[in-house]
């Protein structure tokens, strides 16, 4: 795949083959692809935790806020859910600043993972004092965003986004539409 | 090139061959992979202003800070400066938090530019109220970060960072090498 098929492929998923497994060697390489992204001054204060294990994917998954547009929907049943995680810290005794060096990392992490035939989602919302307390994570480090990732049990499409509304929805055959502003509106004529 | 192999081409990149043109057409290109890129909450708040053209790409090069470890240096001489930019705000009439999106959007640019034969750089060191005044850029628009792109002129080389020391360099033959923190290190034993 070229990096616009990479991109394009590249949706969040919401539903995965939960019984297909993501291997800690797998998700070893995804987070090599995060150290070999750039970060700001060359820092490098990201660190990583990766979960595998059906005893910690529950654990972070009941620390996950799943929707923001559909409504009444706790996130994906039993069967459905992320096969493994990695979650991204910020390590504090290097910087207190991390800037977008997360999205960056998430990123290429993310692309990695659809090559893989693995999809995923990131999460920026995380009910993040309980998430510490049940994995014991030192106050050193900041919990930025996690990343879900399994083999995706559903279909996303992309469409375009009319006046503004970018709201995505689920049709009766449960597939996932997401709006995407055009280029046009994006790109500034200034 | 697969995506391991693209992000290990894609390095910062801060000397370029500035009459090798890059295209609006190529520049667009780039945007619409970000645009193609996830955004919390499928918001979308990221604007983009392109440049390839000398008078603009003047402007916009004397607004961003060069270096952080090699003192002394104001940046690249005529004829090794970026053959353009792709300048990314955060529009907030869409919202005031733009969370990592724009690294999200920067790292798929990158990638997308390193495929196309280009390279680049991410700066989030900017000038930013002497750039809002120079191309009259409205108040709601947030400078974020801007990303220089062309055909790069140097070698630059990954090594292993020993003892934590990240700090970049240049051997007499001008290559740059750049220390990356080892797996290891960065993946946390919880």
């Amino acid at each position: 795949m070229n990096i616009f098929e990479l991109v394009t492929k590249n949706r969040s998923y919401r539903r995965f083959q939960q019984s297909e497994p993501i291997s800690t060697q797998q998700l070893r390489g995804l987070v090599d692809l995060a150290r070999l992204s750039p970060s700001a001054g060359n820092l490098q204060p990201l660190k990583f935790i990766l979960s595998n294990d059906p005893a910690r994917n529950e654990t972070i998954f009941s620390c996950l806020e799943w929707e923001s547009y559909i409504k009444d929907w706790p996130g994906p049943a039993e069967g459905k859910r992320p096969a493994g995680y990695i979650m991204i810290l910020g390590d504090t005794s290097i910087t207190k600043d991390f800037g977008c060096n997360h999205g960056i990392a998430a990123q290429s992490m993310l692309l990695g993972a659809t090559e893989m035939g693995f999809g995923g989602r990131m999460f920026p919302n995380i009910q993040r004092d309980r998430l510490r307390a049940l994995l014991k994570i030192p106050e050193r480090f900041e919990i930025l965003l996690i990343i879900a990732l399994g083999v995706p049990r559903e279909r996303v499409v992309i469409t375009d986004a009319k006046d503004g509304k970018i709201n995505y929805w689920r049709d009766v055959n449960k597939v996932h539409y997401v709006p995407k502003r055009p280029l046009d509106e994006i790109i500034l004529d200034l």
